[in-house]
């Protein structure tokens, strides 16, 4: 019997934020690293993220851009009842598909709205509109789906209800090799780290090597974080950075 | 003497955000609202964000893309000594060009090193490499400078860093009509709002009018956003709405 590596499986995927709120920065995202986090525990790393105005054309070119490029794409925002709500017509458009009512949709909202004794008027009805050939993504918050057209997961931008929909999503994505990592604080300033991180870097090309330098309370330091697919490969690069670090420390703390 | 109504100047922007820590997740981004508002109020207006990782194809594509498509660029991220701070040289590459110390940024850092007391080794000379043809920034947190490219502004990730940087560059941007906005928050959901605001907006084609639905606590409620560079249009599209809005209430609370 041969021993053979597996080569890792990477999978990978950008997020598409609609939404002008975002840009005028009126309001402070809070959905890029709740999904960053999500897929990134089953193995699929985000690659890109595109922040764009509520304008058809911007949309149609994001997305179609991104479904080319990554595994999957997720988009957030533009999904309600009002006029400004044009993400189900970019994604059909997108797509070069009709769109309409989708009859579950449809269903899902007359019953909710009327259980709620709440009128199911034209505006609402909006929101049962899906590109043909989506599927619906389940929103338990308030009901209102999103949709899935083949790689692109079309759901809101009220961070309560996209996490939600980020819930019942992810069964739905196939995973590759889990980013592992490892983050390291040392009190040493970024400018000393460096020129040994760089070696290390060269030695272990499969290691991602990052450094975040930081000032709190007058206090310099840095957070190095690194990053694998492959396990052997992050321990290995780990203990010899920690014996680096530890020599830096104690020559560093002499001056 | 004819009286004639301006054209107001519209003035655009576009911002990269180059950082693994930022994609991972493991980081929350803390300066796209930043910049957004800080030349929001010189009349700049945001109208794309892109977070990129560290990987120099992806910088030169997304500047390139953005200087041509913008009046102005700013990035974050990747200015610092270590090998994962490729931003400069990516920088370079975009524009086509070399790359050196720059005798004034190398100068900077030498006597800001001299007089901590602390090495100028090689890795932090790094922070010294600017693009030919490019223009400090000025960074007073911690020294090593950003620079300007002609359109593009490239500043640090660290947000203390990157905000002194921003403070330093606002008076070299030209500004141009000034987005203004007034929010109402109403205590209705935003399918009752919907239709009544379509309507509106198709009236006042230069108010942008956006809905934010929000839940909280159990309350549903909608925040209402009219913007526009046209002071008039913008007072009434308000008054306007305002009208709609108690004629709404009213009925609502009443059903």
């Amino acid at each position: 019997m041969s021993e053979t590596k597996d080569t890792p499986v990477i999978k990978t995927a950008a997020m598409v934020v609609i939404g002008d709120e975002i840009l005028s920065g009126r309001t402070q995202d809070k959905n890029i690293a709740y999904v960053a986090t999500a897929i990134g525990e089953i193995g699929i790393q985000m690659r890109e993220v595109r922040i764009i105005p509520d304008i058809e054309q911007e949309i149609v070119d994001a997305v179609n851009y991104c479904r080319e490029k990554y595994d999957y794409v997720f988009t957030s925002g533009g999904i309600g009842p009002t006029h400004d709500d044009i993400t189900a017509d970019s994604i059909a458009a997108a797509f070069g598909v009709g769109i309409g009512y989708h009859p579950e949709a449809y269903e899902i909202l007359t019953q909710h709205y009327e259980q709620a004794g709440i009128e199911f008027n034209e505006a609402r009805k909006r929101m049962a509109r899906v590109p043909e050939g989506g599927e619906l993504i389940d929103n338990p918050v308030s009901k209102a789906p999103g949709f899935r057209m083949e790689n692109v997961f079309t759901m809101a931008g009220v961070p309560a209800v996209m996490q939600a929909m980020m819930v019942s999503i992810l069964p739905q994505l196939e995973g590759g090799a889990k980013m592992q990592n490892v983050s390291i604080q040392v009190s040493l300033p970024e400018g000393i780290v460096a020129k040994d991180l760089g070696e290390l870097q060269k030695k272990y090309p499969d290691v991602s090597m990052g450094s975040y330098p930081y000032f709190r309370a007058g206090v310099v330091g840095t957070v190095l974080v690194l990053r694998s697919v492959i396990g052997d490969d992050l321990d290995a690069a780990r203990d010899e950075l920690i014996t680096v670090l530890d020599a830096q420390e104690a020559e560093y703390n002499i001056q």
